[in-house]
């Protein structure tokens, strides 16, 4: 069970740093990584991605991929983040190394979105 | 000038993680305080508050004080986010303690929103 999460989670708003650091399972269940942060519009204030964020030791050597939010849905049971993605899914998904983040581009963001067949 | 806040800051998003911690100050350039977190919809992704994080020592008796995401501006220069609200009306407005946050219910949110003035 997460510790944090429930912490902030009051009514329908949650705290974005409680959901860093939460984990995030497949729908079988098992654990793939964990949040890293938020990535959020300027202007809109609307949250676009989650990052999650596998593999790698410490944090070390670990690659971050860009998940739309949409596709995030939390389990109380799970103390965490479920996404209805397999891992070899991941495997060929939009990802980036710690020192070498994207400029979210308009094309970029596109890419990421129809990856995963999402409308953007 | 943030360190942290431009490194992230590409194109048209901010990562969550990054905005934690950025100062905030008046439309004079007085430094009021720093962003705690964010408070995430958690369907809809919208973030409703950036929290402020005033007064207290190295995080100790400080004050927290939802601000509707709508009012802060990100001021380059300054390294910084701008919003223009006096001290006075700061002084007024709802806050909690680090020990008591709220549950965030329509009528708190609603409170909230009318004592800025920005339509919820």
């Amino acid at each position: 069970m997460a510790e944090g999460i429930n912490t902030d989670e009051t009514g329908e708003l949650i705290a974005s740093n409680k959901v860093e650091g939460t984990a995030v399972y497949d729908t079988s269940g098992e654990r793939l990584g964990t949040i890293s942060n938020f990535m959020v519009g300027k202007r809109s204030g609307q949250v676009e991605y989650a990052v999650l964020q596998f593999g790698g030791f410490l944090g070390l050597g670990a690659d971050y991929y860009p998940i739309p939010w949409s596709m995030l849905t939390y389990d109380v049971d799970q103390g965490g983040y479920v996404v209805d993605l397999d891992k070899d899914v991941l495997e060929g998904a939009p990802r980036y190394a710690s020192d070498a983040e994207p400029d979210y581009t308009e094309d970029y963001n596109q890419q990421v979105y129809t990856y995963y067949g999402v409308t953007y």
